[in-house]
């Protein structure tokens, strides 16, 4: 199904003045504290996620996963859910790839299939965490790390393979997580394991496109539950320097031992111009991937603070990071789940943007931590949906995006054109 | 395959000599320091641990699984495999049935089965946390706590149908381990929640024989990941409280939220009558299900020290505790694992056991906080190997099992009996 | 120094056109969403938050402490303080002493000083974690748990020398909280630290004036930081339920394992009507103590909505709990800070009135997740912060607190009258 | 005080024949499979580990200390009590001063005294977390990092001294700890502090002896309960990195989230040539500062398996790490919380020397993650306390320190010469 222009129209006509109202209050208000409203709203509007082609179905846990209903059969259907999205709220505007979950046969019908949704092609995503039936050697025991020459090849192969296909889309990323390390102590020699991933690593730079850039992900644990080979943003920003210019940090916000401080790692990476990506989620215990913004909103705004403090800076190196979304959709349908996430990120983005930096600045000089927390809090206590809002409505997306998904009953028809069963590869 | 006498017994002579050697080293130390070696060796000896039916296939992740070769493909191999660690241990002598994916179809013939392997049945568990092919209800948003009283009937009905199983082949008690919670704030009403789960739990207590007991589990997190009903032993021994003396709080070691002292739950529960049961296994992260004992061996220790603390007071109202290994295998043959596995139970148990008691609580008596730790420490660093040697030897078991399970090639046999893509259900 | 009615008056006219502007769009918007603002408007203005009389002095860390300047240096300049933020906010009309820091040596005077202000006396707190100059027996290896007779029966007599000081300025509650436990495994007796500790409390409780309450606290670590005897919800529940119906749980927000979902225990503590008080701080590792609402202000709101929902049951047996903040201000002015804690608790409590309770147990019961967190993040995402000034006004307090606070230089004036050493008592 | 050979030689007659008998029977076992025992003995009798000078007196919390008795009150007689330590175990021939709590008045006089107890001075320290009397500008906003030029002065001023201390000395090695960071989101700017902690660090590393190393530390909270600036190893790396080839790392086993896997941290920081120091202690939930070895002891075997690991690689540029215990003694008398720890140090040691290291590499190559954890978990179970005490035994020591320390009073005899209220400077 395609959601038309006039089902938008219809719909942001009967929101309209009840925005009108809203709008104007808070822009006046926020003009009176010298804020540029319309640049905001630009940036809102500007700003796209991208879309994992595996977030589109209901994924699940160790313990089973309870299927939804109407999910995407294939690259085709994954594309044509993110054009929902994208329609709706005129934000998820890019697809990130999944190989070989998601080997786009045809290229070409691909390509016009997603330009036909306005959606480009993200950074695309290696897999050597499972054993595909046609492989020859298992990652049981990890893949660019692995003690035998065999499977590390058979890996690098796999990575220089992704990176063929992202250049036949358009991609200009490769992003890579491994989940290679040991679950039990001594299983694995670390040092051993790290200079070999290193190696494998210098093969696939090697193969990289001049203009593509390498984002290498971090995390502590699962599914090994004792070590992982690149167990944090340290040991990728190590990999990263020995790689070169074009390799990067990618930080994931569910990759994080309890308690870190996320947005101090955001700051330092930025400042040494290697903040490559980002993957939103949120989380209350450990890589629970939930729905952005559903549990942390407070630190998902100070990260923001960060990322908009480093984009702001004239003097750093760093370029925009790959923005995208890496959540899993247990409980919620994946569609709703993915609207209420991207709505979670411009929040977040628009309250940061809308901090009074120059003050703050001051603030900061002066160690007046009551003023410095009053400046940023009162950002953050700014009921900011009405910029989403205004920026939605000039790029001619849905006003309330979520609530036009479930009057459109969008769900009810994927599952008639597509059947109950239909069931999306994905976690 | 079985493992016949005669193979114990070759193995058994050819380590004789040095374990002679070790044991009476040994003793002689132990009993200069008064301590009762025979007692000891006899308490090692006895002790049981249960294997769940689960536990015999490799487990995964929500990434996937990579499968082992020669895994149990029916109720019958499975026991057939705790035979076999039974014959090599002798401390393996009692199942744990897990309903569903363990239905005994002909009691009669698994009971004399189990019988010849000299194994008993241990709790049987029910399983609401996936959905079966044939039930009517999904349990995606819970069971014993369901908002639908359908939903709840139906779970209620399952555990009533497992403890009819249990009784026929001679169980005594019923685990219930609830995955029921949330995802996300506000999704679940706490209040409501628990209030219907105890509603729920009454109408099973309602049908536990006289003769037996009710465990009740708890759990944070995983697989949902804001609220888990029952999620931590607090709420657990008010629903047993509730309930009445027939339920237990059950402490599973992976369990509970991070550097929680786990020791300190045991004795409290002790001290009030209501542990029940114990899942063994280990973790570094959150509930890992590592083999017992291979990541935190000293806490493993510790909480052996409060078991034996329990189990030798005169005055608890605390029954002996079902003991059950509840680890998930991905990495490692789960034969070989279950067979460390017990083995770190024991020498936990054999360290607790040597322990000078009376000197102890002198030192706790008179706060001196270093005589108390040189004492545990000197029973922890002690090396009570040879008494597990001996136990086995006094058991007609092998001396060093998982030497033997290797050099007779065990599981090279069960794949040449099996075949090499044989699947077990599991984790 | 006092703070003049005219001076609020003046400050307000200047806030006042703009807070009308505020108030008025906030008024409709909330209006036409069915919410009686001013029964929300009147709930805040009644919410009284109690100041700890340690709370107004600079606090520190075992590393040390950087004085303020113009710490009050009695009890009465502390009373004086507390003046000061009630004068501002009319939200902190409430004293919780702690004895023997705060002996009131006066008490008729004391108390008449008090009413001056406004200012009544919330639960008084005892101290057996320290030693004193004139105490025999000392806390080092604990106090109501203490192996020696003598040290229980000294904890024992100054919790009922508490209660007597309590008793003639007006308290209504003995908030007990232990520092007790052990730093080594092994260094305590588990379980007859446990059974010690209850029969003291039970000494203490049999004097306890029937119109008392006795508040149990909990935590996990600090400055014990192997065990605590009340370690957890669990334990105090445990204790309270043996001691009778007027003992109850407290629950401090900084005293819990990393990740506990403290919102669900709220719910528990409050549907067995035992939920006694809640001492309010913020904190990102341990019980870091930060200004309420600095760090998690979504956590916040989440407990509000189950005090909300548990005060507005007509079937709880459960009591308004008391409330106090319990911070330690280590780098902010303490008053600032406790201004800023009080405008954080306000704001959350606000919040959590504005959900639509209805609608969300209509989504609760029908497990839509989506839905439910609409709601709940609607309410959160809503600037609430005119509704706080609308009764601050209505209550004849400052429209802005903490402008005022700077623009009347309070700080400036107190250290002119108390000089730039004064140090207050407190952690 | 001082003990005489004498008195180690009548404790030593006493234990002799006992201690031969079991090394004896550990000689032969270990022998038997391959393990040069010699070699190992005399490893552990090289071992040394430095005292930090403040680690001798009584340590607390912020909730106050409970002093002991006859505690150390100067310089001279810290260096005394170490000398006590070294009469006894052999093993702690080495102080760490920390300035400005240990000035030493007159150098020449320190040294020629450190000498007679055979005692050299390992790293200076320097303290910018605290404020003295007599310093200009407060350390309250940070010190390296801070936002003022003249406050970063005075520290890198400060730390300079420091080393010139440390030269007379002969130290050769200055460890930096910055408790600089940030209570508050927004307090503080990351990038910024980041930055000038950097320059002042340069400032300092411009003054450093050719000869000399500079450790940087890292903690991820405490002082500073939101950020700290140097807050992991990839922030402690990055700057050694920028700082140059004397710069190094320090690992401090406490400074470390929930679950970290330090030991992976200690295996890629040598790999990288950058690991400088170590401090010991232990800990459950924090930085708890207790004694070596008495929560965790299978974590810091295996951090000694990574050490060891590191020092044996031919290919390393990894000088050998500065070893130190830096722990807090709250409730245990210090000198015998000192001599647990480095008890606890040498078995973790002694245990990972008899590591098969060529079997396990084997394993390692062919993922035998069950062979793996067999070899290393037979080390640790190995009692090794006998190899301990026969290098004590070789180096004159006593071979059983702490039973030695009590029997000779030598507390008791402390209290005598410095009096009950003796109090030393420390944590």
């Amino acid at each position: 199904m395609k959601i038309e222009k006039y089902q938008i129209d219809q719909h942001n006509y009967l929101y309209e003045k009840q925005h009108e109202r809203k709008f104007n209050f808070l822009a006046e208000t926020l003009e009176q504290e010298g804020i540029n409203v319309n640049t905001i709203v630009t940036k809102l509007a500007d700003l796209q996620i991208a879309i994992p082609s595996w977030a589109l179905g209901t994924g699940g846990t160790r313990f089973g996963r309870f299927s939804g209903a109407g999910e995407p059969r294939s690259l085709e259907e994954k594309i044509e859910d993110i054009g929902l999205l994208h329609a709706l709220n005129r934000s998820s505007g890019a697809i990130s790839l999944h190989i070989p979950w998601d080997i786009p046969e045809n290229t070409d019908a691909i390509k016009s299939l997603a330009s036909s949704y306005d959606i480009v092609f993200d950074a695309v995503n290696s897999n050597t965490f499972q054993d595909q039936k046609t492989q020859n050697y298992s990652y049981k025991f990890g893949s660019l790390s692995h003690s035998q020459k065999e499977v590390r090849q058979q890996a690098v192969n796999h990575n220089i393979e992704v990176i063929k296909y992202g250049e036949m889309l358009g991609s200009k990323a490769l992003t890579v997580w491994l989940s290679d390390g040991s679950c039990f102590p001594a299983q694995q020699n670390f040092k051993k394991a790290l200079q070999r991933t290193l190696d494998s690593l210098q093969e696939i730079y090697a193969c990289l496109p001049t203009d593509w850039q390498i984002f290498i992900e971090y995390k502590p644990y699962e599914p090994n539950f004792y070590s992982t080979v690149i167990q944090d943003w340290g040991t990728s920003f190590l990999l990263a320097n020995k790689l070169g210019h074009q390799a990067y940090t990618l930080v994931d916000l569910g990759h994080h031992l309890p308690n870190t401080n996320i947005e101090q790692i955001v700051a330092t990476l930025m400042m040494e111009g290697k903040l490559g990506g980002f993957h939103f989620n949120d989380s209350k215990y450990g890589d629970d991937d939930l729905t952005v913004g559903s549990i942390k909103p407070y630190q998902l705004f100070l990260i923001f603070n960060e990322l908009v403090e480093g984009m702001e800076d004239k003097n750093t190196q760093n370029p925009v990071p790959a923005w995208m979304i890496d959540a899993s959709h247990n409980v919620k349908d994946p569609l709703e789940d993915l609207l209420q996430s991207v709505e979670a990120i411009k929040i977040a983005y628009a309250q940061a943007l809308i901090i009074n930096r120059e003050m703050l600045w001051e603030a900061q000089d002066n160690n007046d931590a009551v003023k410095a927390q009053e400046i940023v809090q009162s950002a953050f206590r700014t009921d900011v949906r009405p910029l989403l809002a205004e920026a939605r409505k000039r790029s001619s997306a849905a006003l309330s995006p979520l609530d036009l998904f479930r009057k459109l009953e969008v769900r009810k028809r994927l599952v008639t054109e597509r059947g109950k069963l239909a069931i999306a590869t994905g976690l």
